[in-house]
């Protein structure tokens, strides 16, 4: 089975369980609607990679904790769309939440969809396991380490850049490593720069898509950084510069992954994910929209 | 100490947690308001109560479940307060928070205190327990049995009042009792009643409250039931056959309640509670705002 059909299959039956009765029909569509089909699954996938690498003992324990991240994903992405935030009309090549159902589902479906997370890692049958992989998903979910105090930097009048960035993008990225060596009843600290190093090659990917393609490659709103003012790399070092950038915090990457049994399957993973990231001059193919 | 007291010392731990660097302050004084200065905190109360009924053998295990409770509770607030939803101007004597703050801060404010409440569950010393409250709190939070479903039915076509009852009002009072049964070792199962009949009295209550009382006592708007075309006790029954209604609820309330070692005392709380919640004819004290 592929690592994305397994998050699938997880995500799926987290969202069944949601959705059945009693629920409110209406309300339980914006909840499947909110999470499938999905974007790249980049988190998630990352997450099973190194339970992989790992040795991947427990792999429901793993797939709960993928699907979980993925879910926290998908909330904070419905959130953040909202007017009060990005006020994006479309996500993925269809009209957001807030457009296809209404603002108030928009923000029940977020919030049901955070729940749903802690209920599908508590699920996780070894009860210390369920617990250290609740920790942490809380610690960079919410605050002062996780994404909702990442965004909260964006009503600051100052901003501390560094603890922005780790926060917003970095954070969950930190969590799929850290939760993926936990699944796979490893300690999680050896695997932090990992996470936060994608993260930040992420994030340069991402201002750089923005800067480069258009709104229907992207399937959302393009130029939003420059509209909301917010630091981008390509603004700070142009193209060339943020694709350079690109390519020194992936090489940094692979050199932090800890010995493990699959340590170069891992190493090639990363090195595909920076490939499907970086923009190819000769044609600008699409980058999978999150 | 008193419960009330427990109550606060936990749930101020768990905001300095959540407010410490590196989180953006402004942001991070959202969280104390929505939580601090209180209402009631009948939720968290119960939930103590119920654990001391049981003979409360793990008080720092209660006393986060308590506090995770409320803040589950505090989050709902904030996120019901919203434009999209209630659009209210003010909560317990003071600006929401989205006009105190921001809506995007509103929005955020409350989907950390819902990851901090499941953290503060996560942070209970035996792993099992820990677990064991992670799960009920998702059941009684989110989809398909908690009180996000139960805010989806309100746009719905067609509601279906029993279920949208029990997952709106019912669903937190039915933790209260099932988790402090839980933290203090016991089945949840036989607690289930005691919470669903407190929560069916508080839902009579709070529509009496709505019909009688004026802005400046209650603390928040008033008519919100009629003008948003919900289905209300009074509406139904009367004033006089309302408060009849409560009394009687009440009654089957403390009957529900399982062999314990203070099941004297506990119906002693819920007849203490019957009275805070019933309006007196002579003169109509304020009832404490939620």
């Amino acid at each position: 089975m592929t690592l994305q059909t397994r998050v699938e299959r997880r995500l799926d039956q987290a969202l069944s369980q949601m959705e059945g009765q009693p629920a409110p029909q209406g309300f339980a569509k914006s909840l499947r609607y909110s999470v499938m089909p999905g974007g790249a699954r980049i988190r998630p996938t990352i997450l099973l990679s190194v339970a992989q690498a790992c040795g991947d003992p427990n792999p429901a324990a793993a797939d709960a904790a993928a699907a979980a991240l993925e879910m926290i994903h998908c909330a904070s992405l419905v959130h953040d769309d909202l007017p009060a935030f990005d006020n994006a009309d479309t996500r993925r090549g269809k009209p957001t939440v807030h457009k296809g159902f209404s603002e108030s589902i928009a923000v029940l479906a977020g919030d049901t969809l955070i729940v749903g997370a802690f209920d599908t890692v508590a699920q996780v049958q070894d009860p210390a396991l369920a617990v250290a992989l609740t920790r942490k998903l809380a610690r960079y979910t919410g605050s002062p380490f996780g994404i909702c105090a990442g965004q909260g930097w964006e009503s600051e009048s100052t901003v501390d850049l560094h603890a922005y960035h780790m926060a917003k993008t970095g954070a969950l990225f930190i969590a799929a490593t850290e939760m993926g060596a936990i699944a796979a009843g490893q300690e999680a600290e050896p695997w932090h720069d990992l996470g936060a190093l994608i993260g930040q090659a992420f994030q340069v990917a991402d201002d750089l898509r923005d800067a480069l393609y258009d709104e229907a490659t992207l399937g959302k709103p393009v130029g939003q950084d420059e509209a909301l003012d917010r630091p981008n790399a390509v603004a700070s070092y142009g193209v060339d510069g943020a694709i350079a950038r690109l390519k020194d915090i992936l090489a940094g990457a692979i050199a932090s992954i800890p010995a493990c049994p699959g340590e170069a399957a891992l190493a090639d993973m990363v090195r595909r994910t920076a490939q499907k990231l970086t923009p190819s001059d000769a044609h600008r193919s699409a980058v999978p929209g999150e």
